[in-house]
């Protein structure tokens, strides 16, 4: 509902000329073609399960998409083509696999708990990632537990998140907060986010996900305090090109800092780190404390959950110092950390210290962001 | 003033109750804090140079930078603070560094002279890139040359340059291009982006940069018909995602099949660029051409520049196969290369040959994108 009526405020921006151009992009509003034909990003909803089915009972653990004419051709080639044979042999293949993954599933999940066994036997004990927001952020959980048409699905130490949580908190959006553990993706996940990452928005019937889209999506919906500048083009361009930056240098930096484990690249990474902030905080205007001056907007968002985590995750594991008493990057930090809207999503100091030791002791498995940083690929 | 007149527009869209709520993030129009304090990214004019001043005769060698409680603090913390010497001290100190820059340069001029004559010598002639436009993207240049206030820094190779260019077109929005060669960056570029990568933009006195942003700008100008959806939030973080995805899937992929030197991985990096066009392919309308349908947007502008780049670059260089002639991948690929706009900004198949050579045989030096492929770090 409020994304429908936003929707047509913002539709009227558009002057006669351009919507009556021959040339223009998209059909008048008249012209059902091409939405009706598919609408994007909507999701399907699962047929009822066939009765007897073991998932009927609760269990649900596989299903099966048929795919004719809309996959690849077989020919690995990334070429798309229809199916080479019929949709019946297809299930029976998919069945297959299913039955080879849940098997290959057991026998890891075997293996993984004698690992466990293993490491508390001969190695002081890990700790591991929370699955469960405390301090206020606890708070905010709860008074955002009920059924919602807008779902966050979030995991309280995800930093990733914090930003969409924040934006949804300091704009007052109505939402219900949907809390993930990371390692074990439920399917109502999967179905806004087949690849499982948080954070993921579901809408009514659709669904998205990434950061950056999900913070301009609720920028569009144009409801509550925007942190975009509205209207004015320049400023939200200067805004978007320092959120890149944060995107590029700030969050790639922070982990390869966390993970590396050689004492002399931490020294190095962590000065390329230090220099990205340094970078940032000459962009910012000069008397802040924010990003754009006395309000938080869009960059601050951006860049929130890795200056709280700096405190909280790279001090403690790196030594990261704490800011100049006075200095204009100290002020921005203090400003971060007093926001009502970034402490209404922040937890306790231990939820971060303990979900940050598998990062800190590059664990292998620990993420896809972990891996990627490992790998020098780019982040997923 | 085509900004402004957008500006205004948009500004609209905000309903009474945000703007005037006591939670605004923005303060309402008729405060002037904080824009008045700080203009940003915009771009501060040189003053007039001293009589007698070298730079007098159009030879401009080095500007100098006052700065003051705006840099580091000198202790290499990331942390900003007060200079610890004068401004007369802080000018020497520049000045001195910038004459061994001069001297380091012309040094570096000399050796860089010896090693092309060697070359030509002892090896097979080199092609280099282009630094003019060719076919159809000459005849644009060349409509495009006379003084705007909106410019377009560009190289005729360059496909995130592009990007821009073509949504330029497609808007039908007044500007200037500016062939630049990548690798003497002229001072008016540096004004625009200090790091003097292209594309970048500068209208009136202010200038940005990365080609996201920049089509994200030409989005919020409101001139022209639109890229992204207008009054759609669904539909705009539907494209947004998909273009986050040909950012961190495609483009890095598409040099790492170019730049890799190693015939298996050539293979395996080639894999990884189709399956990333398949999935690309499977997120379009399903019966296109375009990506959204019937109508070039957002996410075909993203990927316009590297799809014509298959035939003409990875192609001659890595075998990259043609489309399948009947399939989605196929059309898609047609309607991009029939496009007007696309066609307008797009170069004879030599220019292109000549200009990614470098790249093929993963010279070094070849691009800070090229260097950040190699090393395995973020994209600059």
């Amino acid at each position: 509902m409020i994304a429908e009526g936003a929707a047509n405020d913002a539709g009227a921006v558009l002057g006669a000329e351009s919507m009556s151009s021959g040339n223009a992009v998209f059909p008048p509003p008249d012209d059902p073609e091409p939405r009706d034909r598919q609408p994007f990003g909507v999701l399907t909803p699962n047929p009822p399960l066939p009765e007897g089915h073991p998932g009927a009972n609760g269990q649900r653990f596989f299903t099966i998409q048929r795919v004719n004419g809309n996959g690849a051709n077989g020919k690995n080639d990334g070429v798309s083509g229809g199916h080479r044979h019929t949709l019946e042999e297809s299930d029976r293949v998919k069945k297959n696999s299913v039955q080879r993954y849940l098997l290959k599933e057991a026998r890891e999940k075997k293996k993984a708990s004698s690992v466990r066994a293993m490491s508390t036997q001969n190695q002081p004990s890990q700790k591991t990632y929370h699955t469960k927001a405390t301090g206020l952020a606890a708070l905010t959980v709860s008074n955002h537990s009920s059924e919602n048409e807008l779902k966050l699905y979030g995991s309280c130490f995800c930093p990733f998140v914090q930003r969409v949580w924040i934006a949804l908190e300091a704009k007052g959006i109505p939402y219900q907060y949907i809390e993930v553990d990371p390692y074990k993706k439920p399917q109502s996940l999967l179905e806004v986010n087949p690849r499982g990452l948080v954070p993921a928005l579901r809408h009514g019937d659709w669904g998205s996900h990434e950061s950056t889209v999900l913070l301009e999506y609720l920028e569009d919906l144009n409801t509550g305090p925007p942190l975009l500048p509205p209207g004015d083009a320049k400023l939200r361009a200067y805004c978007r090109l320092w959120a890149d930056f944060i995107n590029r240098n700030i969050v790639p930096n922070f982990y390869r800092v966390l993970q590396e484990q050689d004492e002399q690249k931490q020294i190095s990474n962590a000065q390329e780190l230090k220099d990205a902030f340094a970078t940032l905080v000459n962009a910012a205007d000069s008397q802040g404390p924010f990003f754009l001056g006395a309000n938080i907007s869009f960059v601050d968002v951006q860049v929130a959950p890795w200056i709280i985590r700096l405190s909280r995750v790279l001090k403690p594991y790196r030594a990261w110092p704490d800011p100049d008493a006075g200095s204009r990057w100290g002020a921005w930090v203090n400003a971060i950390e007093a926001n009502e809207h970034v402490k209404a999503t922040t937890s306790d100091d231990e939820l971060y210290i303990d979900s940050y030791e598998r990062y800190a002791q590059n664990r292998p498995n620990t993420s896809l962001l972990a891996s990627a940083i490992n790998s020098g690929r780019s982040l997923p």
